[in-house]
């Protein structure tokens, strides 16, 4: 069965607003075997709204209208959706009295117009929202002579969330056949999309019955497989089968099943009773803030310095300052002073730096904007990759945090 | 007159991918006084893009498609507008020739599928590509007798952008009636956006011939304004004077006119000839990232420390081990010897520190979770401001960073 998400919101037609809330109703719909053909965003516009309720109505099976049904004016997406389907739009009593008795608890007033978010389309089902004033509504209906399922819902995503989870996807599973969704996530760091997918997109696309999508950004790839079948066993060997041959093929390019590169590097840390320290000259901190994203990172992360002044590379990482003259900050000599000083000072097992040219000023010939060097040391020794990345200052920080974790990464798993 | 976007391509329909390109459409668009009343989003699919094709060419004055020009069985937009318009589709044997030099200039062997981005609509007008094979579109056409402007344009915003600007607005604006807009931002740090939208509402609605748009995240307010009128002028003095109003009504709470407070922070340090130094406990190290956004900021921002452990404190700040311990890391009495401490090592002039509990884990009933500290400090003195945070650790994190820099930023207006 095939199904079309319908957003309402003049904001939604601003350059300022995205739509998120469907990137989590299509992951739900996919999960029981709907795929989502369509997408249309309309404003709080009453021509428009019901002539986009109306398309969809004449070309999906289930369609999902989210946001609009709030007390303003401006919320039609009960009227509109009602008169595309040519039925009445009654008021609910028994709404219009948990209402009242929801402001009087929050002993609030509750202004007349409130009352409009009481009203149901003729035999909808009445879906709780326990989170905000404005119910859902669920209903089965014929369309042109074709059976339709159709969800109004809320636009806040902690509304729309559990309601279409709790009440909408039990009762859509009734009419769909039941499939079974299995899926794995192979993440890859420090590859080129291209060189991935010359490498894997030979494996992925023979393989039957399984729907592969590539991600790429910021120095990492993500691979996201999804098998569909009757049973649970031949889907989950469906993408089993795929991953473990991708996994084959990039060998320790694949850093996870799905885990961020910073947990992977938190796990092998704790698995060695390792702690870790870093100096960050151009990331200003960005390496150090990716480290600490999760909860219980203090089991492994010491912290260290943010040595964007030369100054502080030898106040807190103790680089000497004939060091720096001679090679300049941006050099492999800074870079492997840097991680081999903080690792010293910080007592930490291992000490990771990173020094660049982060730009868009600051380059010269022989040192251009997006060089960047990368080091590790721990007590046997210190390495250091140079690197050139392209794209703007945003960008280049984000590849040199990315190297630096993959570069901890492979030698926690290769010591 | 009234536009719609067609994106087209099956990874928008997939839980993965989110359309951007409508965003710099809808901006540019709005520029010249076009309004978008709908975005479609549709998979490579024959008969879907067909019918999307037709029911935007229903609806809307002009249609922007974007997407599916690429040489691949799944690129389908040029065969089906063609198909929704009832036109021809015909090769272009100077485009043929134009695809086999650059293959041949790029030393590589040109496979004869990708002679199908030469076909060009009937009466389509070629819109020339500097930066990839896909040429776009542009065609005036009638449809249901009625007449419509459509643009067919590639998809990877690096086409899209230069194509829409430089070929597909200049030919919009002859005909559309000439407008000007004027537009204003301001920028509000660490207020509510309910308070903020309870004191400007009054004031933004009462503006005439003014749209207002709000947008909150993080401890960050947005207030967009936009005037459009006959002349420039009219359209200035519109949304001048309503910014006005709303700076008068909220004082300093408004921090810029577009500029990002780490941007603000720099400047007002770099008028002051002063520099700056931090200590981040639960932030990791995202204040330094956030203060070295920006090139340049080696001019006030010296570096600092990511003092995750105790030890740590110590080491690079100075902090009294017995301190921590008769008070706790999360403590006004830690802020302030970080900020200290920090600024002290470093020789900075101002000292910024933050220590907190981000969670989820790590809260007591004394401190809970989203309990944070910020600490400023000059040589004057240091002030301490406790916050409680909702939401989540990122949502934390985020907030205390920006409550940190605001801080810094009112005691540099004030000082």
């Amino acid at each position: 069965m095939n199904a079309e998400i319908v957003a309402i919101g003049s904001e939604l037609l601003t350059p300022y607003f995205q739509d998120t809330n469907s990137l989590f109703l299509t992951e739900k719909l996919n999960e029981i075997g709907i795929e989502v053909a369509f997408k249309t965003l309309v404003g709080d516009n009453r021509r428009n709204l019901t002539q986009a309720a109306q398309t969809a109505l004449g070309r999906a099976e289930i369609v999902v209208f989210m946001g609009g049904l709030g007390p303003t004016e401006d919320d039609l997406t009960r009227e509109c959706v009602a008169e595309a389907l040519g039925r009445e739009l009654n008021r609910d009593p028994e709404l219009i009295a948990a209402l009242y008795k929801m402001f009087a608890e929050r002993r609030r007033r509750m202004s007349p117009n409130n009352e409009k978010q009481a009203e149901v389309i003729e035999d909808a089902v009445i879906l709780k929202n326990n989170f905000g004033t404005a119910p859902g509504q669920w209903l089965e209906a014929e369309y042109e002579n074709r059976q339709r399922y159709i969800m109004l819902l809320p636009g806040p995503p902690y509304e729309l969330k559990p309601i279409f989870e709790e009440q909408c996807l039990p009762r859509l599973r009734k009419h769909v056949p039941e499939m079974f969704l299995a899926r794995r996530q192979l993440r890859i760091a420090m590859m080129a999309e291209s060189e991935c997918d010359a490498r894997v997109s030979p494996i992925y696309k023979a393989a039957e019955g399984v729907d592969t999508t590539i991600l790429a950004t910021g120095g990492e790839i993500q691979l996201h497989m999804r098998a569909r079948a009757d049973t649970k066993e031949i889907a989950e060997s469906r993408v089993e089968e795929l991953a473990a041959k991708i996994e084959d093929e990039l060998g320790d390019y694949v850093y996870s099943r799905g885990e961020p590169l910073e947990d992977v590097v938190g796990l092998l840390l704790q698995l060695k009773n390792s702690t870790l320290a870093v100096a960050e000259s151009c990331t200003g901190g960005m390496l150090g803030s990716r480290l600490t994203q999760f909860s219980g990172s203090s089991r492994y992360f010491l912290g260290g310095a943010i040595v964007y002044s030369n100054e502080l590379k030898t106040l807190f990482a103790n680089v000497p300052p004939p060091l720096i003259e001679q090679h300049g900050a941006v050099s492999k000599e800074v870079a492997e002073a840097l991680a081999v000083g903080v690792r010293e000072e910080c007592q930490a097992t291992y000490g990771l730096a990173i020094t660049g040219v982060a730009g868009p000023t600051g380059g010269t010939p022989e040192k251009p904007v997006g060089l960047v060097y990368h080091a590790v040391s721990d007590e046997l020794g210190t390495e250091v990759v140079e690197r050139r990345f392209p794209g703007d200052r945003e960008r280049i920080r984000r590849f040199a945090t990315q190297q630096a974790l993959d570069m901890l990464r492979r030698k926690l798993i290769n010591s």
